[in-house]
């Protein structure tokens, strides 16, 4: 019964997702070639990725739903990140190199920081000191320290004028196939994963038919790549007219509206006291990104020659990863979050965020 | 009964530490207007600046017993680090900046290495392996390790050249500011806290009047002002005497002399056996230094136009910062102590001060 | 009835690695003085330098079961690396100091990383999830930790341009002096610690005769002296013919063949589900290196007036070490291990031996 009088409200949310996404595309579509200001045309199409972003995870999810808990979780790893790689690939197109860098650590400093401490705020405001010490919990901070760790290795070598500096195409390379490996070790352990994780969210879910829900995910997909090349489009005109820096406006726009989506859930997940579920959702996220997202871009930069993108982020992104991440595995050994510490996360994040406002 | 008659020790404690007091201020303003060498001067000063921030101390313990633990706990921040708080402002209106700059990292390692070190060495060897583990210890780590890094991030940003680097004024400013704030959040956490552990102390404490701690402290407070002044004044020809460099001088005396009390305290308790609270004790002392002392100075040497201090601080202070306190937190999330680790702690802060010989 | 039926196989086991042993003894002398090529030579006394290791491993063992536990663990301290302290005494007198630097850096790397990772990946494909949660382990990372950090800090200072830094030798022999104080306090923990682990060893393994056990060891330890030298005299011209640099030659080809036996057996403890001890052995070498072997291979580089052997390793070898080491910290902290962290330590070794590919 209580499924039942649930259905219509998701399927109305559904409807005004679907309204909106429409919507925004075609302004989107407007503002690129009908003249608008770029600063307009930016927010439009940002907002525009972000619903673009959320239709395609639902999508996913529906359509794992019919496949099993498994299908899910391949089909979350390969597409869930897809218009965060439309974004890379039409900005590497427009040489935009250094936002692309930007963006890659951003997001995973957002998600570690931000997201996190957001997560921790709320859910400690509303439901007092949370518990995330459960062992999947725990494999996941591990996999996530290592894979960043691994992703950071070419810019330190970089960075101390190590020999293998000089070789940084080839190097990057090589730690990209290297971890495009990993990440299909991983797979087996992410299926299993999501098999717990799915009864969780699968209950307050209606069944779409498995047609819709391919087209839904075919037309989003789509819709994903033309709007991503008109965010990008306007990017670097709007943030110049707003003197916002090419690092700054990676690393904290293109990032957060990149992931807006899961960092929305994430925090949602914690303000409803599922802590533990939050807290996987939200590290999940960085080793995609060091697992999937930067080599697949390393190696389409390298094939289809795309303006050159290495693993060589500047110094100062590269030792805020670093020191972003080693935080994230104390706070998560930790295993409790309060709101204090999500305020301090945040405050970090800030601190980071401003130290990349002087372009 | 047995406080009854624990109250006359008590009270003599207090009158051997009035009188000694006494004594060390008149010899410390004697040595300074009285053309004593200045190495003798120095040690006189510092002898009484250790004493007078006892005395404040114990005030500030005995005012918040009539207001309650909520208000020992703000008091105690507010007014903690009060001699502390003289000794910088006097070096800076010296010129001194890079004693100041060492002396906050110093306060930092010292306590995180040599003080912790010391009562896990003290504790370890009187009572065994000793345990850490509370939910309470473990937040107090965490915010230790965020508002420290927070701290430590403008001088990253300026020793990688990052362009942040090149507005290290107005970026220490923006963090100091975003630090305060910070501190403005844990006050609640931090009243909280007073409310357990003035538990352990308040039973062997014998009360003051409420007319004899206020003038206590407002007598002490004053002294304090005048005998830092004589501190600092002798500070500088005293470390020439002795050919000691700045560094080392700001990194160990100062730093050891500006929280003698403190750590001795922390000791105490430990070697009593009282491991959780020795451990929370000292920690906190990090905390007080990243989120008040150092904005604070911060503020205060931009608005009262002192010599100008920024966050950024020189390379080895920072990596010396940084590397302790993950180390303190991976020891932390051991959840235990031993004698051994107490002696590696103290033999890693031999060897970190070492580095800082050579000026 | 069990201990009896083992016994054979034990002892020929032990004959078969004498009669291995001896052979390629014999060979290596003749590769060495017979003009053999360098790379042949060098696989010979390759190979023979892990054997005499073995023996000499071997020995100790049988010898401290007669002298008692406590013994065991003196003598596995004073003796266990005994091959490797012979190979990098000749590489110093060969004027090799890059490959020492490289070997001491790459034997803990390859230990903390390459090892422990097969490890996990050996252990938790046969156990699947592994715990490592006990005190003495934690105990041992801690160690672990502060020790090799401490090591690590001349080259801190060096690489911050810290004024100690330009002190680079008698800073280096102060920090030796202290790891050596700390290794002399920590012997009371490692003879306690060998109490317990020897317990799981012993049932299997046949007593030797005291005479059969001194003489054995005295003349694998020679023969170890010999065929180090001839292993490092086919060292550089074989790296020369196979095009490898000095820097990769220590950090991978000598730091395994040098750790050869106790890797096998921390591998070999995993996958017969021993994996607490597996942990501990694999973490006890590197405290052994920064304790012991790299202390007093700096000391007598300088009162043997060897090539001059400082503790300042180049920037990329310290990163690679404080990263790995606090890495190590936060996957033990976890408690627990699976094949996919294994998995991964392993890509992160690969990545970092890459990054020295490069001369």
């Amino acid at each position: 019964m209580a499924t039942t009088s649930a259905n219509p409200v998701l399927i109305r949310s559904d409807k005004l997702i679907l309204g909106g996404g429409a919507a925004l595309c075609v302004l989107a579509g407007v503002a690129r070639y009908g003249g608008w200001s770029s600063v307009l045309a930016f927010i439009v199409s940002a907002a525009a990725v972000c619903v673009l972003a959320s239709l395609v995870g639902r999508s996913v999810e529906q359509l794992g739903d019919r496949f099993g808990p498994g299908a899910t979780g391949v089909l979350q790893s390969a597409l869930g990140n897809l218009p965060e790689l439309f974004i890379c690939i039409f900005s590497l197109k427009a040489g935009l190199v250094d936002v692309v860098r930007a963006a890659l650590v951003g997001s995973i400093l957002a998600n570690l920081l931000l997201v996190l401490g957001l997560a921790f705020l709320v859910g400690g405001l509303r439901h007092g000191t949370q518990q995330l010490g459960s062992e999947r919990a725990r494999t996941i901070v591990t996999l996530m320290v290592l894979s960043v760790t691994a992703m950071a290795v070419p810019s330190i070598a970089h960075e101390v004028h190590s020999p293998a500096g000089a070789h940084e195409t080839a190097f990057s390379v090589i730690v990209s196939i290297v971890l495009l490996v990993l990440f299909g070790l991983s797979l087996p352990f992410s299926l299993r994963r999501d098999e717990t994780s799915t009864d969780v969210v699968s209950t307050e879910a209606p069944r779409w038919p498995v047609w819709l829900a391919i087209a839904m995910l075919t037309v989003a997909g789509l819709l994903a790549a033309f709007v991503s090349d008109w965010f990008v489009h306007a990017l670097e005109p709007a943030m110049r007219t707003l003197s916002i820096s090419n690092a700054f406006a990676g690393l904290v726009i293109v990032a957060i509206a990149g992931n807006a989506i899961e960092n929305v859930v994430g925090v949602q997940l914690a303000a409803r006291g599922q802590s533990e579920y939050a807290f996987s959702l939200i590290l999940n996220s960085p080793i995609q990104i060091a697992l999937v997202l930067a080599p697949v871009l390393v190696l389409a930069s390298q094939i289809f020659g795309l303006a050159s993108l290495t693993l060589v982020f500047g110094p100062m992104l590269v030792v805020a990863l670093v020191l972003s991440v080693l935080l994230t595995a104390v706070i998560a050994t930790d295993g409790e979050s309060t709101w204090l510490e999500g305020a301090t996360l945040i405050a970090l994040y800030a601190v980071i965020a401003t130290s990349f406002w002087w372009g």
